[in-house]
């Protein structure tokens, strides 16, 4: 995994990152968020108030991160030479902050440059073109309040998003059910696993289905016992 | 109306409830949960935060009621044996926790048990998968993280879910427009009162929208004045 | 601009209001609520709590001006006699509340007398009628709490909604994007503004889309060295 | 346990009601409560945003509880009659309402009553009034927003506030750590058991001041290492 | 009252306005936030959620106004050469944000001009100089996060600051329970009203606290009666 | 800086760590934490929930990291015995999540261990009895719920704690203005900007002390007057 030196580090964008494997994006794009996060074993997870902004909004991608100033979308502009094909935008800011920070000019800049979709925590608009565009972004409001250009911030260093820590290069993958970050290093192993855990849960879904009790199915009821559990009447 | 005596017991499960009539709730489902709350005396409520977790959800059903603990989803694959056909799954938790607690295994066993959906003040995630198979639920969060199964909480005692105390059998009806909960021994009366009240809105509606005007339909002109409503120009 | 003397003042019903000049409303209704806050100044906007209550709903006319008290909506039956052809109700309230103030009765009494829509710092109920009449809301929250007609609020005085003060007679214009306020007497110079920055940015737009890169477009380079910023690899 | 048959009854004044023991609740109010929700089994508690609202205050009394409308106070003047020495006063909202429903009058006449104290799911003002009169209460805002007396609630009905469900007579402990409430029939065996902890506690203390591990104290190495913890350097 | 056609303006600074009268000022200097909020007819007040930034901060003094953008303090050392002996502060932001705007410079800046403190809808820091300097603030936030100086917004307008209308020259009172403002025009009304009002509650906590019941004090028996409460044992 | 190749790994103890060196932690501690967060260039801060549990709550030491499960402080009790003199213990949570994680048990045993303070995304109990041991505690919410221990977390790994990510080792300096967190590599050169820092604003305070105006210390008239401010009467 990459170091962290660059944390934090205003005024400074990185042209040179390592993407993680394109097979094993290509792979992990075949999963959702919920079980690429149980694969990797419970952990990587953006938080919750993370939501796409249109119905169906998805995408997996490799990450090309930006530390955003409050109400300035200056970075923005900067990162959009940085992406790259299958590229995701991962914005951060130095505080929370709501504003609308990305709208369908920005988003028709990044689909030139091949990018997939966004990622930010803070506030995005047009969010009608967004959605007849299919441009995926996922973000924490959507507010028409407009931003300035004119305070540095960064392109391409490790930042903290919506609680996730992200290196340029990782692996994001986005749905209505959140946003997970695999690390580049680990992406193909975390790939792998979440196709075993698919599989398994085709079959423990049929059996279900077809009447198996998951307190049998799980083997839980000696455990709970164990635990003293008492059924009553 | 049953007693509290297991109020926030831990370690239980009660097998035998008494369920709401089945009249009764059929009679309920008709209506929407507004109606049903003003039908009650604006009362049953929970809170607004609680959400379908996808567009159209809506059920009608008998409590199998559920205290869980933060991050632990023990206690929902406990209460799946206990759910029968035309249940409603409500799970409360011991404090406020927005983890993924329900996906789609346990959609499918909460199914093959006849369950007709779930309200969890907690969160959930495979919101597609939800969607596919069209089984309702409502909650706080969408959120994929994973949890554990380790800890004990209880089925069928008395639970405050969402600000609203649900006792087992106790009718949860859930729409678009919140969840609101009809203690058991209520049931009919009230579906009798929403009957009532739909009846006189549909009479209202129509005059409204022939023009006549709230203040007068509602006499409210003279309780106005007399509260001293000055009209300028 | 008109004046704030009945800013605030409770019991009063003003019948007389100059409503901004309906050309300009009719231009502006060409544009989203993005465009015309830029347009504006980069001010105007509500909170982007204020949400629509169901997808797709768009609206653009003038304010007749509500001051409710929590928990209560008579005078939204008393706004309903004020309300003209081509309003929009604007609802705030003497502090936050989310209970269920406005639902389908209330929306056919609006729409026969030819208002618009609703925007309202407070909650609604019945959305599936409000969304089957498209009949546009926005609001802070749904909720079927039912409310009484108890204390008297205001009809046409200036309030403060969701953060920005409305005069009666003043534009607003709401959709996916959020909420915005044009001051009556500047109503037809906002609208020329947007038509002027919607036209630049359709040039924009299909430059982006050719490739173009937004630093050079936007001649960002000069001040972004100046600014300091490093490129490394 | 009482019955819950009056549960959200509006318009309700119950005038006899089952206090618990009086030797349990002296008993009772030596402890935290921290200490008193874990001797209840964990459980009990209201929501964490109830707080003090002045530095240093504690109570513990009996409850009479309140069930209010949002903006209107008028329950807690009736309720005042109903208060006798060692009472507290238990106030719910039927919805989420910061507005200041008390202050020092209301704080004067409950006062005079005997009451100890005031447990509000609202907002209050008069801060320093209270202060100096060491009335305590706990509640969910300071704000000076006044309110109405304009619409029926109850008193002592059982009620949900804050998340517990409190019944009148129960007993009812706030300090800085938050709100507890012990049912009435079971408030000698949880003073009992509070006890028991507290004694326990003093000796753990010791012993970890004394530079005994916790590890080894509560005996976690085995299962730690069972459940897989792995040391590394 | 002062017209609103600067409202939102940015990018302004006005020079001369109009105080209130002094006498005025000093009358209301003599009350609480509440018994103003009360006096002026129950309206006037901030969102609850500004709260002083350390125990004991109060003041009473003529309103600079200032609209500040996210994540910039520019304007804050704009309005400080504006502040006259006996003004307040008062600072709006274009939208929601806790940054540190205002610290122990500022304040010994805005101290040396004679401004008596501030009232920020906003995050500050350095609260202990503040504390020890007995200059108060209120906010939204204590928050380190440093500000820049790059973008205008505006001072002595008309602005919006945490859901209250302020005009430069208003009266601000602010104390523990809140932040109220009153329009220059109604200063004196306003003042002699809370003077009223308060010599009225004191004959009112005289009689309560001598066992008075409010429910005869207020004359509420016979609505209560009328209102349909029923007493029952 | 130290790798992030064990960032959200579960089930480990890292024993061996790089703690930041003594000297440069000892010059830290001198400052405040808005100082520290600006001589690091505005970075480095946790999220402003983050608050002392009581007043003059404030300490300076390296870090033992812990990340701990939803309602469950096993890992506290592993962390207590990784803890040396002069170490924080920071703990983050896989999940948003208020229970009572600490309390004064653990309080006397990291005590016992030398540790000088516990930053903890999540709630603490015993406050009174932190603040009579003047324990410092800086958390997301007080609350008396208890936790089990039942499952693995890790300790001394790279977390990411309401907001921040800390490396076990860095410099955590925490007060009443926030938590700010030093790598351990930049420890010394961010003590020394901020003794440089603390010096220039000692000069700084004189001057505006005396009169001299921000505008002319700070040569802000000239770009003010390029960025186009509009002085009007």
């Amino acid at each position: 995994m990459s170091d962290t030196s660059l944390l934090n580090q205003l005024g400074v964008v990185k042209r040179q990152i390592v993407r993680a494997d394109k097979a094993a994006v290509d792979k992990l794009a075949r999963f959702g968020a919920a079980t690429i996060h149980e694969a990797m074993g419970r952990v990587g997870l953006m938080k919750p108030y993370m939501r796409p902004v249109y119905p169906g909004a998805r995408m997996c991608g490799t990450a090309v991160t930006i530390l955003m100033q409050p109400g300035d979308n200056w970075m923005l502009h900067v990162a959009a030479e940085q992406l790259q094909p299958g590229d995701v935008a991962v914005a951060a800011c130095t505080t929370d902050n709501d504003d609308g920070f990305f709208g369908d000019l920005l988003a028709t800049s990044f689909r030139a440059r091949g990018a997939l979709g966004l990622v930010i925590d803070g506030g995005v608009r047009d969010v009608n073109d967004l959605a007849a565009m299919d441009f995926p972004v996922f973000g924490r409001a959507v507010h028409s309040k407009g931003t300035v250009k004119a305070t540095l911030g960064s392109v391409n260093i490790p930042v903290v998003c919506a609680g996730a820590l992200v290196h340029p290069g990782d692996v994001v993958i986005a749905d209505v059910d959140g946003v997970v970050v695999v690390p580049a290093a680990r992406a193909m192993e975390v790939a792998n696993a979440a196709e075993k855990r698919e599989s398994l849960e085709a079959d423990k879904r049929a059996r279900l289905a077809a009447g198996v009790r998951g307190l049998d199915m799980y083997q839980m009821r000696e455990p709970l016992e164990k635990a003293g559990l008492r059924y009553i009447d």
